[in-house]
């Protein structure tokens, strides 16, 4: 047993249970005691404790964690030097990008950024709110809200700058984007000096590499289909041009020489494949499902 | 984007959430919002719409819809001229074939159908029920019922023409049946002009295809072996005849000649099949899930 | 159709569910109907029967039933002669091994069993804590518990044997194990007529082999990828010894020579196999789940 | 035991478990077994069964049935000759009034039922539709709809006539009420044979007696207070007039005559009344729930 | 603080919820933690243990406990000296008094106690049912069953002794009752030696009398009505006659006598009464329901 | 209707439901949109508003809100200036008052503030925090903490200040409190401005009168019973001397004189007066349940 350790944040609330469930998926056992703020990840080369995703940029770039999950949103709020190791885009379980906009009542009459001097706005991001007016020049009033912020405007406040993913709630609220800030989405950051570490730069790529294969197989399935040799050019030109399937001859054709043709597609073109791959003469075509994808 | 479109009904109600299940397995991403009764099916060329399934036999015969799935029971009922497509045999969730049958209280004293004449019989398929009073010669008075008609017979009627999959409501209502009139299933079905269309004829078939390759799915299961080139002829032996395997050889076996052998077969089986196997000299058996299936 | 019939103990209560989940895994097709004690285990040839299991072992030992699936613990408790044919470990669902202790309040004083003479001891397991105080000499009053046994030390008992797993339950309660006396798992056991009976013993080990192939697969996972032939050995090296891959050659590498590897491996090593087997070359690496493996 | 019996017949479906928590309520004891339609009322005099709304009008009309609760718009809809003995108003659990309406989509540019000529209209009260299309001397196309209407309209149909409470659901499909048919509620209705005989009448009445004081009860909350005799006309004022109070004297207020003030009111004006009865000079004043009222 | 304490055993499982419910009405603050078998009643000198009601009786009897709540059954199956302090008939929640019975399988041609001799019994009540067959010079063998003792009739013995309250149960199964050995319900028992202490049994009589006071108030409501003094006595004709109503004289009548009656009843009877006492000239009749009553 | 509004903030997350159902059980009638952050209290006057407890102190104290309920703990963060009109203590539902406390890990060796001289503290109550280290001296780094501030001591950071009811949270983490800060509660607060406005005022009183009665209902019972009048003395001195209870003539008492007693009284002391009060001699004792007590 080693006796170094990787010392990892995990986002607690509204992310938690689907990254704890990303974990598993990407091999790692995670187990959270009800009341422990430090869940147990498995193998004792890993330390893991669960944060408020506001909270881990800071413990991140300080040090005291060598790395962990947060929304990007939360790292330029908090102004952090760190590195972003990579982008986890949660095909299920709500870690899709979205967007901080800048919104307003549809009645407010404000129709640009250039209309808010002097006004109010309401927002989860103080200092990147901040920021986004002082390069544009405008002075206004931005006040810290604790959620549930849409509703704030137009009664108590004149605008507001909020995440969102496809505006619903806004629209729900009455309000119109009238800017966009920026796009965020979670990512996994390490710290600096963590990352100089050779041992722990290796167990954070690891990590990466792990957690985007079982993400990457949440889109993929596997498809398996036989086909006549003579058949095969037609039916590998339905298939994407990206990455060549594999063939494998066949023992048991008789005198018709037959091959296994297997391939990893995207999930959702299968509705169209198929069709396709049945027309150019495949045959006995299954899909599986997959746990896990490196490509 | 092609700005054809095919218009589809989806049954409501006890079959909605099966169906749009299938629909999601069959490889389309559908997504009902609360209150809408026009789901989502995830491409442009594909409007969907949840009705009753009583309500869809007559707008597809009229071509308000061009397809849609149904029971065989409320296209009988409403006696309208269709193209039946396919049958689509749930194996889980509920679309399974039932019965519409005659039944009568036990201690009734009727026997036959010749016994009705005069009596009053509650039904949701009233004529269906006066067709097949008619085609015997029978008049008996039938009324529609809202559902729980066997809980009517006998203090308010003397018969009820029911659909039942095991008998198991009308025991409980001590019930007996005393005659078939016909198996009723879910169905696909189609618009006679649409069908003479090329577009949606195509269209509709991927559908009926892809459907039908998710279902088979449900029933089927994949398995691979080895085994030495000397056991295959007694492993392919214990397999069903039906389908050849696909075999193919192995570089690995030094001095022995070995052959991966792969197969799908019917889930049922599977728990005679693999002890076979084994004595037949397969090795290294393993059984995955199947997400879809085109034989 | 067989006149032929093995008749069946399942364990009725806390291992029921799962005891069902895993015979489902297995190819059979149970079903339990709410008030009924003997389920539908989908074929003729085996009659099953849910019993709590302690009552198991002696209808087994007696030949009411053929065989069945019941806890080490109380065969012995039971001292019954039965053929314990296999152990069945429940990766999940809860059929773990686990230990039948002794154990005492944690401020009482008692360090061994050697202090137990005189006291009163609360247990399910009656016989088995007698027989173990006769071998060491100690002579202590034994009275049943109906549960919850470490409740009742030290209020209203001296000590207590129980079942326990991680010890959780026991050091909530402030007890400290003193001795361990034996440790407890599921167990298929056998009738010993039954056993010398080939039709029935065939059958009882077809379901061994069936239960044991669908327990396997809740640990195991498949692992494919593609290799130069080059790097076979490189890649080869990184998996298990145990069990030779299985590799066949490509027919569409071009110039290069390609194999895929295709195997079975433990899931908990997965996490450190991925970057390993990406390190030494290997392409494509996916991993897929399995229902039965049959080593 | 009396030989005779009342035949009461209840609205199966959404109004099913509020109506029996109504005759609960009102001191009857339900009990409904889960697949019987013939819930045991708890007395030898009183025969229920369930039925729904729409079948219960023809059944109390031809005497099937002596009474039963069912919906007004199901009385017009059957077009029934029977005696509405009294309306029920569930203040909780949804048997509110509602309206029966003619809506069109707010883009149709119809505006009135003059508009109406030649289209279609769905709607679950085809009868009361056409009826009131003649009378307005219009003719259109009436198909019956198996709920979900509003949400055919513009699709399927032009306007549709259906019932609604607030009107959101109307909004939330984009519809626009054009015209209010009639306002149904859910009465009490006897068959005019069973109303003639005067057991079976004063039994109806009964009912109708305690059916309304349970939901009377819903409404209604007790008061008590102290007051001395110079205040008690200004407690008195505060009072709602309609009903004396009932005022005692009491035995242990020394100097003083005090008297004990006691009264029903509706339970929304308790938080204007009880300061007003403060103000007074009402003193120990305690509001206590109610659980039958008889006016 | 005194430092006398009583100590209390509960019964755990299926009655444990109704009984700390009762407790609660009773006007005890019982609390119980989720892992923890001794709840706290609220006060210091009421030591309180949840134990299962088959073991309470003997540790009652031996003075571990004063005091505890269970079954007459199990009083009798442990054959133990014991003061019954009083019934407790939980009108709702299930401690209801049932019956203990012999029963057969329907077709087992066994008509009596008479038939059972050589046959196999299977009961929870091991030493009541040897009792009962001894008494009346039988010979069968006796096993002790775990529970679902009627399920194992006729398969496996050929008589069960089992407690029931309706006989559904049996019913489903197909067992036929042939004799009732006795009825059982939930007592109060006391130890004899905690009962000749003066303190110990004013504390247990305090108990029974607010445990029957919250189960009294569950059957019974609160009826208040005014009258005119010349329609008194037809009112009270109509009242219950075992328990005197309230009367007291109106302050605020005006030149008519009107007095307030007040009363207690039977929930049950209310049905009935409400419609006479209105015909008897009440007016201003209300329930409202009752927390304890101590008649 | 008046065009005067009162505009008053409750407060949003876990406070509010039990909010909700106490201002329902004070009288109003507050329906709660699921998206709407504006709560429809019933009456025009009020215009209600959900925000969180943390923002609620300075909307109040700005005017934008005439009143609202938040804790203590908020209006000592937020360091305004409003009028605290009343404590409100939910008995039921969470309202309780807390302590906020200095805590530390049990084996820091930290024993007082007085050892946190260049320490990290985390909490949410920064500013309290920090004003409470000035006031004695003490220099340390405090951070804001987002939640489950517990978890962090120690391996964040050296001491949290956190709120706490029981301290069974703290412990569970394995702190030690070595100071108390101040004792927090709900309350009822008002902006200056509209406690000078009469109008606005009385109606802030209104609703604290209000809440109360509804707070107080919830640990008051009513009690009633009979008594002859020579037992009268003794079963008044029974009572709680508080409060003189209402004494009542009877006129039906024959040659006794008997009188009714009736009295609220605390919840928790029935269980020690009913015994008491039989003893006395008081007959036909009964508790109901009350819904509003204003004393």
């Amino acid at each position: 047993m080693s006796d170094k350790q990787l010392r990892i944040g995990l986002p607690k609330g509204s992310l938690q249970n689907s990254t704890i469930e990303l974990f598993n998926k990407a091999g790692f056992s995670v187990t959270v005691d009800e009341r422990a703020y430090s869940p147990d990840l498995g193998e004792d080369e890993l330390w893991g404790v669960l944060l408020r995703a506001q909270e881990l940029p800071e413990y991140i770039a300080h040090g005291v964690l060598d790395c962990g999950l947060t929304g990007y949103d939360w790292i330029l709020e908090r102004d952090v030097d760190v590195v972003e190791v990579c982008d986890l885009l949660y095909a299920k379980g709500g870690m899709r990008p979205y967007n901080w906009v800048l919104a307003v009542h549809e009645n407010s009459g404000i129709e640009s950024w250039k209309d808010l001097q002097g006004k109010r706005i309401a927002t989860e991001l103080v200092d990147v709110t901040k920021r986004f007016l002082a390069e544009n020049g405008v002075e206004a009033e931005v006040e810290f809200s604790w959620g549930a912020t849409e509703a704030k405007c137009p009664d108590l406040v004149d605008a507001v700058v909020e995440g969102t993913e496809t505006g619903s709630t806004l629209r729900a609220n009455n309000l119109k984007i009238i800017e966009t800030l920026f796009t965020s989405c979670t990512k996994l950051v390490a710290n600096k000096e963590a990352w100089d570490d050779p041992w722990k730069r290796a167990k954070i790529e690891s990590i990466a590499l792990l957690l985007n294969a079982a993400l990457e197989a949440e889109n993929k399935v596997g498809l398996k289909m036989n086909a006549r040799e003579e058949d095969l050019d037609a039916v590998i030109e339905c298939l994407p041009a990206l990455k060549k399937p594999t063939v494998s001859p066949l023992a048991n054709g008789g005198d018709e020489h037959w091959v296994a043709v297997e391939t990893i597609v995207d999930g959702k073109i299968v509705k169209d494949l198929i069709p396709a791959l049945k027309a150019a003469g495949a045959q006995g075509i299954i899909e599986y499902p997959l746990s896990k994808v490196v490509v």
